[in-house]
């Protein structure tokens, strides 16, 4: 299934992808796309139903976040060799995790803001999970078992935020519209995280060009990994890092600026398209 | 106003403290302590009830979290200049931020379990603040409007998680009752937050004894702060610090083990009492 949440900001209803790629109103059958509802007994509910008897929604509604009520936005540090190579780092021998704000997760197609005394606003395509059943301790054989599903994430960054501000990263990974996800919500039935091609364009430049097969620490063992440190909640999700083709990689560095286009893409997830503006 | 949140885990109802020192049930009034509820209008027409026309909570009631559905639970790292020194860090130039994970939340005087695999669980008293409306790039003078009140954090934390694990301190700061608050959320209005002295005691024995004088960033300057790097929405929380006295700092370093017992309090805002045993 591809889930969405379509309509205006802050008040998205829960949809459906039928067979002609058409959204379907799934608010009659549930409140929303968020906590228990993306649980495996209620994913199983909603495969159940056949989209075609379920209203179509209004035509070039907006896409919203793919999830409602993210509890926690975990995201995964330097997760492919390359990258980390291009930041100057070294490939770290466990998975170096850090948070974004939840209240920065915007729609795919939502502007994306240049927060207010950024010089160094960058992209980032990563692949995201979506937790659907409560997890804490559980073994990387059983990971899969608690993940309702994947989708895109943009984990816009500002690097002078993230690094040169004192401590830790979080300042440059959580400002407002950094966490653009979706715009669906795939069910992990249709999905294999092996070797996807994940790519980023900047106003039209092919910048990021990669594969998940090419990550270090993969989905199960992330969500093992992961759970060993915290409980993680029905609707929080993880993302997963990101391939080579940063603007911080590049010689020069290369930055967003207000009307600079993103297009964010990953096999079989769909595409985000964001305008970049001012704050 | 003392806000309270009383009853059985993940059932708990809103309630608020009587001149007798009694909960007293808000639950005809407001569905939760969570969200819209605690902001400024809101926290008006609570303030308009008297709470002796309020049905008494059952005797003995449990303490919950005194806020709900966190959606942020932000700490600010080295906030006191004698911690800092025992911890072995300079005071830092601007506050180091990092993120609990709000699944870490329990209430004031439930059991605080020692990770698997821990061997350096250690203990952390902090005001922390609740945010009360949205705040975005607002300015120190106007951030106490932002505020709703205060509560007490023992931002309980894993130093080998926190800090020999790779990377970032999450991993040490986040585990599953890692984050007990309240008893009581105290309203801004009965809170001077300039001289408050802060303790805690392990097994009896008083370990910190501090006071919120020495806090290095103060409680406005930290809202604003943070408020240029994230949206921070009604309901998130802000832990701002320890003053010295962690078993990380003592020669040789000491922590928790099962069937140890903490007191954590600050003036005004009650006594935490929590029972610790192993995962």
């Amino acid at each position: 299934m591809k889930l969405v949440r379509f309509g205006a900001a802050g008040a998205e209803k829960p949809g459906i992808i039928d067979a002609d790629g058409k959204i379907r109103d799934l608010s009659g059958v549930v409140p929303d796309l968020a906590g228990a509802v993306l649980g495996r007994e209620s994913l199983a509910r909603l495969r159940a139903i056949d989209p075609a008897s379920l209203p179509l929604a209004p035509e070039g509604s907006r896409f919203g976040p793919c999830v409602g009520r993210v509890g926690n936005f975990v995201a995964v540090g330097l997760n492919y060799a390359d990258h980390a190579a291009e930041s100057g780092m070294a490939v770290p021998s466990e998975p170096v995790l850090f948070n974004k704000a939840p209240s920065c997760i915007v729609g795919p197609d939502d502007t994306v803001l240049i927060p207010r005394g950024s010089e160094k606003t960058d992209w980032e395509v990563e692949l995201a999970v979506v937790i659907g059943e409560r997890a804490s301790y559980v073994s990387e054989a059983d990971a899969l078992n608690y993940v309702a599903g994947y989708c895109i994430c943009n984990d816009v960054s500002e690097r002078a935020f993230q690094t040169e501000r004192g401590g830790q990263w979080t300042k440059g990974k959580g400002c407002p519209t950094f966490g653009p996800i979706g715009p669906w919500l795939v069910t992990t039935d249709e999905v294999d995280t092996s070797d996807l091609a994940m790519t980023l364009s900047v106003n039209g430049e092919r910048v990021q060009d990669g594969s998940s097969s090419t990550m270090v620490f993969k989905v199960p063992f992330l969500v093992h990994y992961i759970s060993q440190f915290m409980i993680l909640e029905p609707g929080d999700i993880i993302t997963t890092g990101t391939p080579p083709g940063v603007g911080m990689g590049m010689k020069p560095p290369r930055y967003l600026k207000p009307g600079d286009t993103m297009e964010v893409a990953i096999a079989g997830l769909g595409v985000q398209r964001q305008n970049v503006a001012a704050s």
